[in-house]
């Protein structure tokens, strides 16, 4: 099949690219170094070259994340990096034999973590972003009370992701080694072998974890691109230009193809203006200008959110489409 | 099945507020006065309701959408009010029997029509916002061109999508007006019984065109809801608070759960600080204050995007599940 007989919008990686992103990422962090997180491509093919990288311990975010995986038989060593107040679900994944830990921050989840069959968790710190974790000084009354249930303690979590973005590396790692001292200090009190951390924004300066749960690395996003990293934009939304008037012209890629919580998407040579459920507004300044029917790259801002919103990632070469592999992570329900 | 039985996160509408909207925006606009659009809910359950209220023509904004209202036997009148450059998909639907019309605005998708098979036509027209639709004085000339490529040619269309959320609504009555003008002026050259306009923002203040493509009354959001129209919000997402901290608590909604291209979502009785892509943090003053596992209701700023996020949407009267709709509508490509 032809990239140009693809139903628009579709979702397109660069083969090539993603190559790229993922030995450059295998080579800086080898093995269990990294532990990547599926979130920001919910595709279990393309988690399975991740783990022919040799990176056979994942980072999840949902419980459907987590079965995804271990149904397509990558369920070595899974991380659910969130609370969940029932997991049953994931109890019975360790039934079957995958290996499944938790993130805990409060005695709530870890009950839900006993009472559901899940024997593994990481006790979740907050390093200073307002979200889940608790606090660092509770870390170890916490992991004493997950032994009291029966809980195995692998080690601590905290996710720096407030400094994900900070532009500058210099004071990225700076702000990433103080959060890092209130991780290991953590660590100190709970006991365990993990200290897990990170992501693609902080993988090169966070040298104080010993697993870095990057995941946007492998297909990569304008707002990430920005920081000046050596991993290439391997992922685009394709669209097709369906209307062009007098200073500027129409993609059928909108809102239902694309999210804008980072920002507008970009298309190269061109500025966008806005957009609709199904339209991005642009004025391009290319010779010859759009055309009605010009094939148009538009590059989401966040790919997270935007892989979320398709059912198929089409991986390409040039004109041509190589293979389609389904989103098979998405959603929250069991299948 | 409870609602508290639900995973979390999932997207909720309650029966009554349905109800509510279908009855209060039939009683103002009844039986082909309204051309309801499916982009909004992207559900055929949802709109076979509109169906049995009266509403037997509907809009919709992607070719998959027009496939499944006729997949569900309803398509007596289907409107696309979008620009495609390849219709054989809705042509195949033309030979089943199915009334299919397609908003055209250039020579290459009139061009597209006549190839794919699609007969009936309306002329888009640019009534003031810069996206699809010919300018007003070219209406004509392509009236005469897809006359000529043997459609034939129902009408005009054009969307004032730009008025929508003007807050005054004198202002609103006032510029709707300066851009049916524009319309009704490209209608008479166009030629036709169609005059196809308007949105759940100007359903009111637009007497000027002859059918209203509205469809976020349906179901509500907060965007729409500031403007103080009889509608109320219907739709949600429902979330469990899974962490809670000294000042925030944490809910398991987020920028995959709901859009964020109108704003921050709302939370009653609390102040959302932000949306992670599986969280939203926000701070309650409400007492008791949020404990871990309580249930959360999640109010979208647009729920078009966010609709689209979801595979099913629950329907509910109080505590009680009463059904399931499958979101049957979503993605582009052929089931």
């Amino acid at each position: 099949m032809l990239v140009d007989e693809l139903q628009t919008p579709a979702l397109v990686v660069e083969r090539a690219a993603l190559r790229h992103n993922l030995d450059t990422m295998t080579a800086a962090l080898p093995g269990a170094r990294l532990r990547p997180h599926v979130k920001a491509h919910k595709c279990t093919s393309l988690a399975r070259l991740q783990y022919a990288n040799g990176h056979r311990s994942f980072t999840c975010a949902t419980i459907r994340e987590v079965e995804a995986l271990a149904s397509a038989g990558l369920g070595d060593d899974l991380l659910l990096a969130n609370e969940v107040l029932d997991a049953r679900r994931l109890g019975r994944l360790v039934e079957h034999g995958h290996r499944v830990t938790i993130a805990v921050d409060s005695a709530e989840t870890i009950r839900a973590a006993s009472a559901g069959g899940v024997h593994e968790v990481l006790i979740d710190v907050n390093v200073g972003m307002p979200r889940c974790g608790c606090p660092p000084e509770e870390a170890g009354r916490l992991a004493d009370l997950a032994r009291r249930a029966g809980l195995t303690v692998r080690g601590v979590m905290g996710y720096e992701g407030h400094l994900m973005l900070v532009q500058q590396e210099d004071e990225r790692r700076k702000q990433t080694e103080h959060a890092m001292e209130q991780l290991l200090a953590a660590g100190a009190d709970v006991g365990g072998d993990i200290i897990s951390a990170g992501g693609t924004g902080t993988y090169a300066v966070n040298t104080w974890a010993n697993e870095i749960q990057a995941g946007s690395y492998a297909l990569m996003d304008t707002a990430y691109h920005k920081l000046g990293q050596p991993f290439q934009q391997a992922l685009f939304v394709l669209g097709r230009v369906i209307s062009v008037s007098s200073g500027w012209a129409v993609a059928d890629v909108g809102l239902k193809a694309l999210s804008l919580d980072h920002g507008l998407p970009s298309i190269d040579g061109a500025e966008v203006w806005f957009c609709s459920d199904e339209h991005t507004t642009f004025k391009s300044d290319s010779m010859p200008p759009p055309a009605v029917g010009d094939l148009v790259r538009v590059r989401p801002a966040h790919i997270d959110p935007t892989v979320a919103l398709h059912d198929t990632i089409h991986l390409v070469d040039g004109p041509q489409v190589l293979d389609e592999w389904p989103v098979d992570m998405r959603g929250w329900r069991q299948r």
